[in-house]
């Protein structure tokens, strides 16, 4: 239950911004040490982080080291001052002399989080004095500290356990059967979900889940490290098998009683975006249909359990995905912002508590990619979108009462926000393909920006792989879909090059934006540097776009995407210095899947091909990610055939590796297994290499070895055909 | 615990012989289909099996399709003449109208075995009619017909039952925990063991195994096929742990009771070669400890179930193997022969039933490599033998009087023999370096030969790979070692050939000796008929050359064997023909140890090896072949931490592609999955295959995919070094 639905985006894109190193010789050659996190020399190359910074309601304060800075003081004024030392607070007998590691501001209280390595507790930054601490019990989990610092709720195994402020625990819950878990995560987390507890704002009261899993078919993950191997049975609904059941608990730590929403039939609908009322009062939770076509939002009570109202629903006849809980306008008790994709873009809508819809605040064919905050009196919201351009992020905010729009940030890029409490200021984290990485203090009034901190260049002084972008015409002839490409520092266009697309396509992923590099990562320059161009293109079905765009792929997974990959395929090779009969191909995930699918639908095409972690046949993946897309088995029997790789192995002409995590929980081995099985039945010759020990992906020193793994298999083959 | 030891020794040393096809091409590349077992055209290539020629007394029948015919009456005199056909069995009411699929002769009665698709019964040959008749209940395994043909044994689950002559069934055992398992081989069929119930001579009584594993780790296999994966638990002791406790049940058919022999502590002990008395009161097993240094003899009292006596023992500092149980001289009560290697070649010896050794029959630097039977009056025993070389098999016989000894077969090759009653004539079964195969009648008195039968030479008419053997030095510069080597058809010595050794190299196998181009397989053709030269080479270690030759790598597997490969590969790099640059090592099992072994200990010789469910650490290995050879890791660790193959994983300089079935029972997926772990964090990079549903061997269809798979690997690589 604890593999986030990002797992499926995969590792490949993850931010990798610098901030160090430079030389003066001109064609270094940077290893994939260096260049793949986990290496042994990546660590030199810290991303810039924005976590440092932080608002203590108007007052900007920064971490360096062990020391708390005030930056802005609460009159606006800058200066940098010494607040407070993590050793100071470390010495406190309160803490159990453990070593202070972070301190969490919030943003309209005087009192901070602080964590050591094996407890939480709060500490009163004016008085400067521990207020509550708690050491973890052992083999504890999911740690949630109550608002007020007065509880600890926690998992040990499946069940729910709370210490309070005298340091007694609490079972919550008593389930013996352990495929009943409570305080965790559910439905994989699907529908945004990725925690289990949810304090009320008085930290008076906590809702929780529980998923009831006894109905729900185990895949047996083996652990072949441990000297006698064990299975680690991993609950795995499939799509159109039989699902988990999850209920809500509401636990009152007043009288310490639980009360179970009454949330009725059908057992294995979706209960998602859990979020409390301002008062603590009211539950409010997403109902989402088992064939995810419907959304109810509703509103329980939290001491009777009972439904008082359905406020709205929203329904598609593809589906709908609420991933964000109501968010209530602040100061205000009745009316809320809720994010939807009803009119085909993620935008905001005002309602009141009744569910009237008082207002849609932002509009246009671009989306709100998420809310940032509010400013101190509830009149503007901050949010960031694809406004003007869907590979860019600005910061935006909205004013409720005229909807009048304000972009406040203008260099493009990818912008992330941190508001202080009056919404005058924010940290602007900003990345674009020519800035690896800067933090501004911004006011918003004035627009005026001070630099804090900036990424160097790690590459400066180098000739490098260059990265462009531009746009290509979708399969449909209309739809524009942005391609990145990478190519050898010493490019020379006279020349022919091998090429090698990454790709992953699938929902809720975007690979090509204008972020460093246009998020162009150490592999495609490793491979560069050995003269590979690398292409790398979002197909329709990926995230950012809107909604026709992402559901053109509906039932039928594989079919669009490929179509629109393949007009990266006839530019390549519509270019001169593509060498079109050294094309390869590499993806994980969804990318393992695509690059397959592409081998077997275009097998002419491709010489070499590595999928990673794939999936085969959406019949094996679970129920709340594959039926979204594919509707179950039942219902789209021809679409699941029309997927399936398992019935087009026997076309495989190009060498294919697949790679997959011997543990993993997320696309499970079955998958290749099963397509391995459909190959040699068909007397064709996908290659294989796996990962013992490791889940959907190869994290730590492991996952230098495996791009050394994926370039040794190009460079076997991108020159040769199959015997 | 169905799976052979001799699985070890690999399908690769299948024999070959052919039975058709011929034509006036020169130089027809045969394809793996053709040359593969399982392959789509291999059917053709039907090996010439003695089986249809059968004894029934000192008449000599042969089955010809579905007719039963006379070769040889009772008085000697040669005829053809038709005896019954199956059609007029199959059409009695007695066998429900199933279609007879065999009759099995017995040497001294009237009385044959019948079988069916679904059933086994008796049948009288002078009256022509069914006796007893029984259709196999429903999931039953393992059925035994009792001599009688009154009764039926066999197994379902776990437990062992019994028809009765009116068909009722009688459970014998009522085992609810199914890691208690009756009625079926046990210890992992080593020591001979190849099933679990043994009927009296009179086929009153019934003797069977009863084997409790609740104390055995179990090692999950997974079946991915299922639509939903399952886990299918093996119990596998592996070396060093917890083994399972064996006892042996006596049924008495006539009170139905079953006594249990009083075999004593402890507990986890080998019983082993069972065997009754002539007069079916008594049952002889050969007690071994656990550390297998000492085998006991004891006779128990089957009525009684207690030890009447310890005949004799034997010991031996590393290891005592019994193989072959008490075999009672043809008409006597009270002297039997016994096989053992106690002088350091396995030879017979004559002993009463008190445990006095009356005399050793046979004697010498050879082996008696199999019993055949005794003549009519049992003055004779024949047997097979390593005379005079130890890549023949000769038939011999030696008088137990006077201990004179007679080969009666004079061309050299791999002979076989079935006897006739009186021990006058023999069926012998002959195949040589040159002899595709042949069936001859001998006159054991004349040595007068008959063909019988006869195979083609499926290559005849074409210029085919040729096959030579020799001999080289091993590593202690005295030992003759064995070698064969397959050089292309069109062989030029003044060309350089790429080489691949095919290696086994662990006991009880030989894979160089005089058959059918001295055992050369379809594999080896395909190679060279691809331009290779093959080289196999039987080292220490292997069996058929004594006890100290094969005792050479006891507690240090894989030092001397290594060593001795190594001549080989002296040897090759010596001749001008071989290139030195491109060699390859491929073996199975134990020889996918030992190809990995070799790549590892000479990394700079090796340009690419491939290795099949290789054994990677013995202390994945199972207890009783496992602690045979290596002891157990408590006694040995020092063996084992040299012999492992975790432990030189960065060594790795070749490619090397790992093959195994992703549920093999015999050597378990955990060897090469900590491989590939080793490797991943020693920065080397093996290649993996798996496939999927099979264990230890590839058999059927998927057996072709694998050979042209491991063709396409040393196709890809013999030319080039790794990238």
């Amino acid at each position: 239950m604890t593999h986030y639905r990002q797992s499926l985006i995969s590792l490949f894109i993850m931010l990798f911004p610098f901030a160090a190193q430079t030389s003066a010789q001109e064609n270094r050659i940077f290893t994939l040490e260096e260049l793949i996190p986990g290496g042994k020399e990546h660590d030199q190359y810290v991303p810039l982080t924005a976590a440092t910074y932080q608002w203590q309601g108007n007052r900007l304060m920064v971490i360096e080291n062990d020391s708390v800075w005030e930056l802005i003081n609460t009159e606006g004024k800058s200066r940098k001052k010494l607040q407070l030392t993590f050793a100071g607070i470390s010495g406190s007998p309160a803490v159990k002399e453990q070593r202070v590691n972070h301190l969490t501001f919030t943003n309209e209280e005087e009192t901070v989080i602080l964590t050591t390595d094996s407890g939480i507790g709060t500490y009163d930054l004016k008085n400067k004095t521990v207020l509550t601490f708690f050491n973890y019990p052992e083999k504890s989990e999911n740690h949630s500290l109550s608002p007020s610092g007065q509880y600890l709720a926690y998992t040990k195994a499946n069940n729910l356990y709370l210490l309070d402020s005298i340091g007694k625990e609490h079972a919550l819950t008593n389930e013996s059967d352990r495929a009943i878990v409570c305080g965790q995560p559910v439905h994989r987390n699907e529908f945004g979900i990725n925690k289990g507890i949810f304090w009320s704002p008085d930290g008076n009261k906590m809702a929780f889940y529980r998923m009831d899993e006894r109905m729900v078919s185990d895949y047996p993950l083996v652990d072949a490290s441990a000297r006698i191997a064990v299975v680690k049975p991993e609950k795995y609904p499939m799509a159109g098998m039989t699902s988990h059941q999850v209920t809500i608990g509401i636990h009152d730590t007043r009288d310490g009683k639980t009360t179970w929403l009454k949330t009725g039939e059908p057992a294995d609908q979706y209960l998602t975006n859990i979020a409390w009322s301002p008062d603590g009062e009211d539950l409010y939770v997403a109902h989402l249909n088992r064939g995810q076509e419907t959304m109810q939002l509703k509103r329980y009570n939290s001491a009777t359990g009972d439904e008082e109202r359905m406020l709205f629903s929203e329904t598609h006849p593809k589906y709908v995905e609420p991933e964000n809980p109501v968010l209530f306008v602040r100061g205000s008790q009745d009316r809320f912002i809720w994010q939807s994709e009803r009119n085909g873009f993620n935008h905001l809508y005002l309602y009141d508590t009744h569910g009237n819809l008082l207002k849609q605040l932002t509009d246009g064919s671009w989306e709100v990619t998420e809310i940032t905050g509010f400013d101190e009196k509830g009149e503007n919201i901050y949010f960031l979108s694809t406004l003007p351009s869907p590979i860019d992020r600005h910061i935006c905010s909205v004013n409720i009462k005229s909807g009048k729009i304000t972009q406040h940030t203008t260099l493009p890029g990818i912008h992330t926000a941190q508001l202080s409490y009056s919404g005058r200021y924010l940290i602007d984290h900003h990345t674009a393909h020519d800035n690896p990485g800067r933090i501004d203090l911004m006011d918003c009034r004035t627009g005026k920006i001070t630099l804090l901190n900036k990424a160097d260049n790690p590459f400066a002084g180098y000739r490098m792989p260059t990265v462009d972008v531009g746009t290509l015409k979708a399969a449909d002839g209309v739809t524009d879909l942005w391609y990145r490409m990478v190519k050898p520092a010493d490019f020379d266009p006279a020349k022919k090059y091998p090429v090698v697309i990454y790709v992953y396509g699938g929902p809720h992923s975007q690979l090509v934006n204008n972020r460093w590099r246009y998020g162009s990562g150490g592999w495609e320059t490793h491979m560069a540097q050995k003269g590979y161009i690398l292409f790398v293109m979002d197909n329709r079905g990926t995230a950012f776009r809107g909604l026709a765009f992402e559901q053109a792929t509906h039932r039928r997974l594989g079919t669009i995407e490929a179509e629109d990959q393949m007009k990266g395929v006839e530019y390549l090779r519509s270019l001169p210095y593509i060498d079109s009969e050294r094309m390869g191909i590499h993806g994980w995930s969804y990318g393992g899947f695509m690059a397959i699918n592409m081998l077997l639908r275009y097998p002419d095409l491709f010489r070499v091909g590595v999928a990673g972690g794939p999936v085969i046949d959406w019949k094996y993946y679970e129920v709340m990610y594959g039926e979204r897309y594919m509707d179950s088995p039942q219902e789209n029997p021809e679409g699941y055939e029309k997927s399936s790789l398992l019935n087009r192995a026997g076309e495989l002409k190009a060498h294919l590796l697949i790679i997959h995590g011997d543990e993993d929980p997320t696309v499970v081995l079955q998958n290749t297994l099963q397509f391995l099985k459909a190959s040699i039945k068909a007397g064709t010759h996908p290659d294989l290499f796996l990962y013992p020990g490791h889940g959907h992906n190869m994290i730590g020193p492991d996952r230098v070895h495996l791009h050394e793994h994926i370039t040794r298999y190009f460079e076997n083959f991108i020159d040769r055909n199959s015997p």
